[in-house]
């Protein structure tokens, strides 16, 4: 009966005090991005790792998929669609060769991420964004949003993997 | 002074609920790597991440790096030796060329993680690990330690970045 109260206790007090810390999932500061009015969401660099992967070609760069609490859950769980509050954030880097790296194994072989280049958020609103699959869609390079035209282009590129609730990243066991 | 007292009752229940869960970077379930003696610590997969890497080559993988919260904060502040409890994981996957974005791309551009390869573990203990620059090694596959053997190579390895306490990857902004 103790433990039951003191956990009583605990629960009512954590909630208290997430409720005094910033939101992780909430919007942030900062200019919103166009079309969607999304911006930064706080604590986004903190969230869970969906997977990873490469671009060659004009992107040339080292990605990371990373998701919030409802995001990750969703993943895990395998369910579509992603639930409203759902938040995906793609973190890009430049592709760099790191000679560090080649010199242990003697040969060029190893590519990191080097400096950030832009990040993008797909958030989940099914009311708010009706009209384009339930998804919200979000670019900005150095804190500042892309502009519309950018943003227009989201959405087409994602319909191809309608399937799966518009998101191409698969979760990476 | 009520939002003190609130707040003081939030931080020790909230103590107590964090004794109450699993310790998320203690040790977890399973056989415990060779030399080191490191089983694969519980909640990883939850650890923030640190950067993400390409190495093309025998090992053909990409890969991210996740810390614990000793290891991401010591990341994060630049600090270095890191301190005794860091844990940092390296995960692995298979290297694939993904032809569903390649389609929206329309050409072959795009690789994402695969399968999972091996997941590698580096435990900062100095006083336990004295021998080998203040870490402990530990490598698996499919939850499986590596042999003595295999093991015996990752110190040499990681000797050439002594003067980041040992540590190559960087975090990625």
């Amino acid at each position: 009966m103790r433990r039951t109260v003191f956990l009583l206790v605990a629960i009512v007090a954590l909630a208290g005090v997430l409720a005094y810390t910033a939101p992780i999932s909430g919007q942030g500061a900062g200019e919103a991005a166009p079309i969607y009015d999304i911006k930064i969401p706080a604590g986004y660099r903190d969230w869970r790792l969906i997977s990873v992967a490469h671009e060659e070609g004009n992107l040339n760069d080292l990605r990371a998929q990373l998701a919030n609490d409802a995001a990750i859950k969703a993943f895990r769980e395998g369910k579509l669609p992603f639930p409203d509050g759902t938040i995906i954030a793609a973190l890009h880097w430049d592709y760099v060769s790191s000679e560090e790296n080649n010199k242990v194994f003697s040969r060029v072989q190893s590519f990191v991420a080097g400096s950030p280049k832009n990040i993008q958020f797909m958030v989940k609103d099914s009311t708010k964004y009706a009209g384009t699959g339930g998804w919200g869609f979000a670019d900005f390079t150095a804190g500042k949003p892309a502009d519309e035209a950018a943003h227009k282009t989201c959405f087409p590129c994602h319909e191809p993997v309608k399937a799966r609730d518009f998101v191409y990243t698969r979760y990476a066991r």
